[in-house]
């Protein structure tokens, strides 16, 4: 009975958590421009609800009647979670948590336009504020030897420490640096694509991709989005796309990134039923869904078979003859600025420049005042390139201006995990290069259900992949995949 | 400071209320077919939250402790707000209403559904148990001697009742019977548009309208619905509308009239700041916004002269020569199946029908499984016409389905207040008609703030409209303007 009480008010507070989801992404697809302010107060007011919710008293009382012996995994896991975070609002005070939704919501708005306005200055006294806030909340629920910026990375992977990270992008990154290195000097050039782009048939050729992918549309829909995210759970899961009249391939992977992510979503076995053992595992293995859908098969030489035609179809010419040709242009390494269309060597150095940056600002040593510069510093080292606008800068990431702070690394422990899953893939499917060609995807996406998708929350993430692949999640597997991949292209 | 307590605890109910309505604006513009029943978790997760808030304890604490001799009218309205809110939520069992919130969500998507398969059968368990949880609702907080259905209609329409209704509604009929039979008995035949009416030219003549009923769209949008309706308040008032290739006038005066709503939204003074007496003043007055809009303003001979050119831009050949034959192909009186379509003349007869059916079913005198014979019966007295399906007879209206038992009266009640205000706003404004004919109406929307936006909720419904017009609101008026309008069209 303790544990059905707990059940129905965890389940109640789920459902909210999910409203506010919705509000956010109302707020980035469809909000008008005058909407921003009452719309912060209904984020805080959410986030009021939620956190007198997850403080509730009654809730270690329920916990404590509970007899846990007879009870399965789920049911386990639910009372960890509801424990989890109990303990965590109960340390962070309500006004502070409102605050930082109402922050949150407030300092998005500003992101967007000072983005616009290519100035880091219009947004730097909205990101100081947020930073304080998080410094706040880290502090109130920092425990142990936890640092404040693993207390914050937990929200997104629970368990993860910044010095087991640090060493998995430490080996990474001598693996990528030495890879492009080879790749710059072999002095080979990609073909590009040349042609003509519109935004509808960009649109056209992305709506007709998801569903290969697994996506069901019934459950879902896509829309424009600054910032390419997906939303939402269960029957309800919204992809964003965005469109580069440019440059298509941002459309098309955007798109398929996000659509790994909603399969994901999809696909978690009881996910309507709001309890928290049937959500996502981490955002690590959310991003291992996404990359995986995005890298190791959509910008596989298998999937070129399948999608230059479709381009083709959409586009007529494009400037490249072969699928051969095609695949090059897919995967053209080369430095630049933004990091959602950075090709597979670059990527993860994006990444480890923003989690080096955004620890030193929660970790009390940086200033917001010196970020613009420590960016482009760091930018031109990493990158040998100058950063020329805020908006190929500082101001390209959405994620800080709404508190995600801790989150940037586990799109690097994303991708690892993509590499472990996907090497343990090919040797379990005969044919998967074959099928992939053909866009037949439904042996390797119930692969994935298997060794991912059914097991929710109920495992630990990093012990969710170590089942999977039989080992401890490394660098390695990427980077081979990555060697591979890219000393065929290049000839190195 | 304990009005401050107060102010700041109806502010963030306030907030979750809009909450709740972005979420049924969601749920009929963007939501997957699959995200319904995680959604009406959601609708039910917010109203028990609601229903708390409301039903708080520390209100009537607080509001003891407040001296009101000193405070304005606004902070008056915000406490009387707050203690009718309290007195009703403390009647109505929080299971009930989360009950309810989630049974109109699930309901509405059955209502859909058995609206499209032609399946009165298919709703009909839906509706009992609304019909069976609004008499639960109804019978919980009926006070003195007020009726199941007063009780009801008092959330739209504060302080209305059955036997004051339907005097006004009386009146009313015999004139609209009279002026019926005067029009039947002239065999006067009203010119139709003949053309091509593409549903894009058709949106895009709809999306050039608002602005020119003084519609912010900074502050809002415009979505299809199946059932076009408004929503939102202040910085974020949605617009919604349909689409019938057959009948432009359905989506252009479906446009017109949720724009007189959202017009009205957008310019209540202070709206942003959620506190209820910067709301709306009642559903009757509301209606009046729209309707002026739609009929006084927008299907005047005046606007004529606007709209059609607009049509011809649009349309190129629509069968009609001269604005003369527009205007009366505007205004073609006939009978019709659907509500929303009907002429001026009829519509009232659709909504005495609605009121007599509704009161009957929350008084126990009608049980849902005889309204559909009930409904056609009724229908071919009151229009001389026989049902041929049921989405053009009983399930035409979204309102049942969500459990808006109450509400079609004030239809009617807003027809007479837009009656009432327009007679007295062209005595109040010289040269009124051309500036209707010439699109320009700053000086009727300046007119309608003073007389009606900038007073909020701050006034009772029925005082709002006799100090703007001096009287007290009946049907002659209206009726007035009908008889001479139809009486020149059809020379009777």
């Amino acid at each position: 009975m303790s544990y059905e009480l707990l059940l129905d008010h965890i389940k109640k507070t789920t459902a909210l958590a999910q409203v506010s989801g919705l509000l956010s992404w109302d707020q980035e697809t469809q909000m008008p421009p005058k909407g921003g302010t009452q719309r912060a107060e209904h984020m805080g007011a959410i986030e009021g609800v939620l956190h007198a919710r997850r403080a509730d008293p009654r809730i270690p009382e329920w916990i404590s009647r509970i007899d846990q012996d007879g009870l399965d995994i789920a049911a386990k896991t639910n009372i960890a979670e509801a424990q989890k975070a109990f303990g965590t609002a109960l340390k962070v005070p309500a006004d502070l948590a409102e605050a930082l939704a109402k922050h949150a919501a407030k300092a998005q708005g500003l992101w967007a336009k000072a983005r616009a306005a290519q100035s880091f200055a219009d947004f730097a006294p909205a990101l100081r504020e947020m930073v304080n806030l998080k410094r706040q909340e880290a502090a109130a629920r920092q425990t142990g030897n936890s640092s404040l910026y693993d207390t914050l990375m937990d929200d997104y992977e629970p368990g993860m420490k910044t010095s087991e990270i640090s060493g998995l992008l430490a080996d990474l990154r001598e693996g990528l640096v030495d890879l492009r290195a080879r790749i710059a000097d072999s002095g080979k050039v990609m073909p590009t694509l040349k042609g003509d782009f519109p935004a509808d048939r960009q649109m056209a050729l992305a709506r007709a991709l998801p569903e290969i992918f697994g996506y069901d549309w019934e459950a879902g829909r896509m829309d424009i989005a600054v910032h390419p995210f997906c939303s939402g759970n269960g029957g309800d899961v919204r992809l964003t796309t965005r469109v580069d009249a440019s440059n298509p391939f941002d459309c098309i992977y955007s798109t398929i990134h996000e659509t790994g992510h909603g399969v994901y979503e999809q696909n978690i076995p009881g996910a309507d039923s709001l309890a928290p053992a049937h959500s996502y595992a981490s955002m690590g293995v959310h991003e291992s869904q996404s990359r995986m859908m995005e890298n190791q098969i959509g910008r596989s030489r298998a999937f070129a078979e399948y999608l230059f035609p479709m381009f083709k179809a959409h586009f007529g010419d494009i400037g490249v003859e072969t699928t051969d040709d095609f695949h090059r242009a897919v995967n053209n390494v080369r430095s630049s600025y933004i990091r959602t269309e950075s090709d597979e060597v670059h990527y993860n150095l994006h990444i480890m420049m923003r989690f080096d940056l955004e620890r030193a600002l929660i970790e009390g040593d940086l200033e917001v005042d010196d970020l613009e510069s420590a960016w482009n510093e760091r930018f031109k080292a990493d990158f040998g390139v100058t950063v020329d606008a805020p908006a190929n800068g500082v101001l390209q990431d959405v994620h800080w201006s709404v508190g995600l702070f801790g989150y940037f690394p586990t799109y690097s422990l994303g991708n690892l995990y993509a590499g472990e899953l996907f090497a343990k893939m090919q040797g379990d499917i005969k044919g998967l290069d074959d099928m992939i060609s053909r866009g037949k995807l439904s042996e390797p996406l119930e692969w994935l259900h298997r060794n991912v998708h059914d097991h929710g929350r109920m495992k630990p993430p990093a012990q969710l992949i170590e089942d999977a692949t039989g080992h401890k999640a490394g660098a390695s597997a990427l980077l081979e995949y990555l060697n591979a991949k890219f000393g065929d292209i290049y000839g190195v």
